[in-house]
């Protein structure tokens, strides 16, 4: 069943010149003319055939409504063995997205599968292995063509007839913000096709996807619903409130001060949750200095936005919606230096620039850690949990990248060590994490190459870090989780491959095997 | 010499269905990260073989200085063969061009050559015809493939050293506004180089060029002068002045009331001239019936940023800079309605749609116009004056396309009827001509498919304009000239093709033959 079709992961730089080419595409034919594009999904249906890949974003997250339709669609005009080119598949994709995959309707699949749809697949519900991918790679593999995308679905909250589209505009309980996430997609299928909320007559200007590359407008109730998104306004005392995001959101910001990366203008990414409480930290550091970041990029909050009003930050990019506020969507759309990049901008290799390489300092998290610094973001023995998003690229791209988790967890009697020998599954290779921070300790990466380490080393003492090394970590780690219960048996597998990680250049990271069945 | 390798003019819109494919492009390798690309002119003719193509954008016009250095750096590394993808050429580029070709640096070129350049191609310069274009069938060559460009050169005020480039940052010495024009080259060509006036070490934010695209950023003195792009701000008084743009506006204003065209949410495009005094008259209409146009295309000038910022208009959209303004710039760089837009964007038949095909009216100028309202933009009696630009386009977009002239002109006892029974050179079918505006009258295109057409013939003596046929306004045309003096002798040419003339989907429109040499 497996075909084993990869080259190799060749370190996380592969520094061998290789021949990058884009892939060609379909354009326009007849010449266009000023036609409404609206049409319904069935008229879609008719340019494809069974076998072609479709391409879905997932922007909305667990409120998209328009992979449903798209799907069911598929299945009554008796489509069958379609690829889906998707990204992170939620569970409110159940039952229509397994039964559709149990039914042959599709056959493979290329994305993050979260939990329900990761547990069909780790019980062998495709026939082949499935693809996971960094945003970056996914789009590099449509740039280069090595996927080819016969029609890309993209909902969103409004459209013109013509095809132009924004994500900041419609009905509010319809934005999405950034399309980012579906430009490559639509960039680079042959049919692209608009599931939009509100139609109009009028030419969206400013919009996010051009008429250029659009066929099919096909007006939807709801592509999606912004309540999906993301947990509304961030709301940071919460986040302050939480013991752990409190504690790791202390020791992520010494070791910035140690290691000197706040500083006029640095650019830099976080995240939500502990994030949220570093980037609090951050306001306060470059209000009390005076001093500005030059950009943020990633997850861009009400915080974010206060920020930029405020000068710190002279800049925000914007890929993906975390946030469906006002205050975040009337930002991005009126502001000249907020802006909505691409992800291809943001992260492709293939491109000749990617702005998570100009990131000074990132702030990641972990399901697990190891020994030699691989990261996990996926499958912790043998259940699929998380993806791999823009993991891979930030942390590759980063100068200095700051990956945090808990020393252990508990559960029911048991005990879940968070740095451990090796890592269940590989998803981001050890040489590009530089800092590893658990509530109480700080490692540092032998193999570091950050211009930041030494200077970090140096000074950490005088800011209070407790640095100690790896396998020492792996000790208390183990030691932890053993207060909290007994710890788990490696679940065995079978040498059924059910899911590739690749690289972000599309080498072979790791595999995940089929457990046996209990 | 000449190899017929056109297809056939088939009608300006082909509904012939045609398999439209975008080329394929060279991507980056090795991976990037973070590396400066701050480059040399030298370092970029290592990748530049003889016989490649080299493209170049026209924006900076007479203001231009990045092509020469190109030009010279070339001869200095004993290239040859070299083909100049470019666009407007103009007088400043004497006579070290010429020379080049002369000298066989280059061989081969594609574009629209004015004045001495057309006079050197005329005269027999290339061994092999040239190739007039208009914005939108230039994109369409770089889209499909039919033009392989090697190193597409880019002079810009502001770039990074990561590659993201602005026309409006930098010292306002160099402006040039919008990037339209060389989005496609940036996006087609293997190699992209610019040369930039400024650097900044910080990503530019929000940039018109992506450093995805770019490979070499070569400094420069000088990447062209804003004072050669226009000729500053454009004075409303001073065009109404002259009494043919004072006539010509009068009649076209009238057109357009009688056409029923200025109605809440149309689209525009008018000219510089008697365009601008058309614009200020579209301004006092909107404001005294209180409407509000949805968006203005093409030369943006103060006062179309004056009418967008008084709401009279709802949207600018801004493909290339024709006032270098400060209140120009400054809008386009920070108001979310004033948009920069590709040239793809604007007027490719490659593309799945373009902003022209929305134009509700045009208004254009010609420099002559024969029985079939055929337009010749290019090529007057054996001298070639002016290019194509946008014109075709426009033309064949736009639902009323009015063309105006002046009836006949004269010097030194010569006379030249405007209107005339067969064009010298055609290089816009009179089928998407819609109405001849002339001092004191008007012809309407039997053949014109225009929405307004009807109404415009009903309502047309209701407001007072005089509308007659087409043979009429040629014999008033030929009688008018006559009165200046002696009608010009047809120069008799060889059967040597010197320039072809394409149509926008790049099928043959016409030919210009060299002229027996006197």
């Amino acid at each position: 069943m497996e075909k084993y079709f990869y080259k190799d992961f060749n370190g996380a730089f592969n520094d061998a010149s290789y021949a990058s080419n884009y892939t060609a595409k379909r354009g326009a034919s007849p010449i266009p003319r000023r036609h409404s594009k609206i049409s319904t999904l069935d008229e879609v249906m008719d340019v494809i055939e069974d076998g072609d890949v479709i391409s879905y974003p997932h922007y909305y997250r667990t409120g998209d409504k328009g992979l449903e339709l798209v799907v069911q669609k598929l299945r009554q005009y008796g489509k069958k063995n379609i690829c889906l080119y998707a990204n992170a598949i939620f569970d409110h994709t159940e039952p229509w997205l397994q039964n559709a995959f149990r039914d042959g309707v599709l056959t493979s699949f290329y994305g993050n599968p979260y939990r329900k749809f990761g547990a069909f697949l780790m019980n062998g519900g495709l026939d082949q292995p499935s693809v996971g991918f960094s945003h970056g790679n996914r789009v590099r593999k449509l740039q280069t063509g090595e996927i080819k995308v016969k029609v890309a679905f993209g909902p969103v909250p409004m459209a013109d007839i013509h095809g132009n589209a924004s994500g900041c505009l419609g009905d509010s309980k319809h934005w999405c913000g950034p399309l980012g996430l579906f430009l490559a997609d639509a960039e680079y299928a042959d049919y692209v096709c608009l599931l939009t909320g509100d139609v109009s007559d009028r030419l969206l200007i400013p919009a996010s996807i051009s008429m250029e590359l659009v066929d099919f407008v096909v007006p939807v109730d709801c592509p999606g619903l912004a309540e999906g998104i993301g947990s509304g306004t961030l709301n940071i005392e919460k986040a302050r409130s939480n013991p752990f995001n409190a504690k790791i959101a202390e020791n992520v910001t010494k070791v910035m001060h140690a290691a000197e990366v706040i500083q006029d203008g640095f650019n830099f990414q976080v995240g939500s949750g502990a994030g949220l409480v570093v980037l609090d930290n951050i306001r306060q550091e470059l209000r009390s200095r005076k001093i500005q970041a030059n950009y943020a990029i990633g997850g861009i909050t009400s915080l974010h936005v206060d920020m930029y009003k405020e000068g710190l930050i002279d800049s925000l990019m914007h890929g993906q919606l975390f946030e469906a506020s006002d205050k975040v969507v009337s930002s991005l759309y009126n502001d000249a230096k907020h802006v909505e990049i691409s992800t291809g901008y943001y992260a492709s290799v293939a491109g000749k620039e990617a702005a998570v390489n100009m990131l000074d300092v990132a702030v990641l998290s972990a399901l697990e850690l190891d020994l030699e610094f691989n990261v996990n973001t996926v499958c912790a023995n043998g259940r699929i949990i998380g993806g791999i998003g823009g993991g891979q690229d930030v942390a590759a791209g980063a100068d200095l990248t700051i990956m945090f988790l808990p020393l252990a967890t508990g559960k029911n009697g048991k005990g879940f060590p968070k740095v451990v020998e090796k890592v269940y599954t590989k998803t981001t290779p050890g040489e590009v994490i530089d800092v590893v921070v658990t509530e109480d300790y700080v490692v540092v990466n032998p193999n570091s190459k950050s211009t930041k380490k030494n200077i970090l080393i140096e000074r950490a003492k005088e800011f209070g870090l407790n640095i100690i090394d790896i396998e020492t970590l792996h000790d208390f780690s183990i030691k932890k989780a053993k207060e909290f219960g007994v710890l788990p048996i490696l679940t065995e597998v079978t040498d059924r491959v059910i899911h590739y990680i690749e690289w972000r250049d599309g080498t072979l990271l790791d595999k995940i095997y089929q457990p046996f069945v209990k």
